[in-house]
């Protein structure tokens, strides 16, 4: 085992001006007809207004332009399911440096095109965690390029922390912040940013019942990891890695979970009334909510809006 | 000829404070992409995220709460392709009063729903402007109540020229505004505002090529109707009338067109980009832009994003 020092909210704060140039501080939006729906006041911050469409730009900007000169030249890579791939590709498109990413073969075209259109370049690999990392490997050794993974990184989840400092300005007096959890980066970040500066307030994580590894490792008190789960929340397939674990298992209050049908309910209801477009990921913390009264009724809720990068042609509750 | 007295800026002054408490002053939304697609600087004043999605409750609170107390018990009645319906009901159930609403049977199933939400009563009639008039004429007989029409109203009018207002104190310098036309409401707020406060601005008026009446009564310079226009701009159907053709032949600088395809391609390119629910209406502004870049390119224009409301289960880019 060796030593890791976590980052500090000093951290957080120096990669809040580090990356400031490169987002949006996005808004926080409100819904009279959902607050009476579910019973809850929800602030939802709006991360699919972000640059590149994703809260996932934040963690990325702040790996690429915290990278140390001699190692701009071989640029970066990675693998991802979609928005952490386009994020990268932005922000090394930004710095002007070369990028790399693994993407699944059945990754949405939408994503794809986005991040060709960053400058990015993509090598396709299977749709399993198994496929994706032999892939990757290959890349490695070809580009000598910094890896910036997706979520378990340090980098990242410092800069992933920097949504909830917002939302915590934001708003004032929340009682609970719901993310949806993956592989756990925005969830770790938020736990970095709430331990620190506000320790009162509850955080959720919300996952799919079928892709349900991070609900099952908080029960058993040990990372689970399943390798192609099958899910309408395509961002939401991947493991938990050792980094993540370390917040999840510190500092989640509970992990909550929906299913296929209440995620894809939540997520049309959220574009009817809202009138804002959202990835199925992050319609599966209102899914949470709104099947939760006991737990959420009453209470000032911040609900994380991911990402809003859809595949226009395929929405889930059309039959093509 | 009856002789009439048209609007003030102070009756839109006064307007805007009747209405003020129910009603959103909805944000202005910018797009790097669009901006570099269409090389203009573009301002989307977003009344998608308007009370009942639209910005035809402006016009509806602004008649419905100017109604003298002697009038609020046989409450109000219109004829409506969906948004003024719903604001309607909206602002009646505000008030309290009865409001009945003739609709068209294929109307989206969206509104319907909206309406009777707010507490409306919806009668159906044939989809056309000769079958809709002749059951309104009937449901006016039965109920006595007040006729609040669609666009044709001058307190309607009066009302929807506070969304121009708003646009005008949040966006300095603006070149130009363009917005959807169909019976001219809109267009009319517009014009009474611009004309009153920014004269400079000019005003211009988008039209499906295959709805495309008001172009043909600009160029002719008197009002053609058409009786049952077919396009998937379904708020854009209605003719001109006597109120909105005295702004339209007065102030309006120029009417452009788009086909269907021009239509639904700027509509999918505002989902996947900006990442809001627009309805077909509302994408003609931005597809006649794209399509005329000699006379925008280099402009700072206003863009209005009239209505939200769509039917989620039929999207014009996907076969059901």
């Amino acid at each position: 085992m060796k030593d890791i020092t976590y980052p500090t909210f000093d951290d957080v704060i120096a990669a809040h001006e580090r990356i400031a140039p490169y987002i949006h501080r996005t808004p926080i939006l409100t819904s009279t007809y959902l607050n009476e729906l579910t019973g809850a006041d929800l602030y939802f911050k709006c991360e699919n207004f972000q640059k590149a469409g994703a809260f996932k730009v934040r963690g990325a900007c702040n790996a690429v332009f915290g990278l140390p000169k001699e190692k701009l030249a071989k640029g970066v890579a990675t693998h991802s399911s979609g928005n952490h791939a386009l994020s990268l590709a932005y922000a090394a498109g930004r710095r002007g440096i070369p990028c790399t990413v693994v993407m699944p073969r059945t990754a949405p075209e939408a994503k794809k095109a986005a991040v060709r259109g960053y400058g990015g370049r993509i090598v396709e690999c299977e749709p399993s965690t198994s496929g994706r990392e032999a892939k990757f490997a290959e890349v490695v050794a070809e580009t000598g390029a910094e890896f910036v993974h997706p979520y378990n990184d340090l980098r990242v989840i410092t800069g992933q922390a920097t949504c909830s400092r917002e939302l915590l300005e934001q708003v004032d007096d929340l009682d609970a912040i719901v993310a949806p959890i993956g592989g756990g980066g925005m969830i770790s970040g938020t736990c970095l940013t709430v331990s620190n500066i506000a320790p009162g307030v509850e955080i959720y994580a919300a996952e799919p019942d079928q892709a349900n590894d991070a609900y099952r490792s908080f029960k058993a008190g040990h990372i689970i990891a399943d390798d192609a789960p099958v899910t309408v929340a395509d961002g939401l397939k991947v493991p938990l890695k050792e980094n993540t674990w370390h917040y999840v298992s510190n500092h989640v209050t509970d992990i909550l979970t929906a299913s296929e049908e209440e995620i894809i309910a939540a997520m049309r209801i959220t574009w009817e009334r809202m009138k804002i477009v959202i990835e199925p990921s992050c319609a599966v913390p209102l899914a949470t909510i709104w099947k939760n009264p006991k737990v959420f009724a009453g209470k000032r809720v911040g609900v994380i809006i991911t990402g809003g990068n859809v595949d226009m042609g395929k929405l889930p509750w059309i039959k093509g």
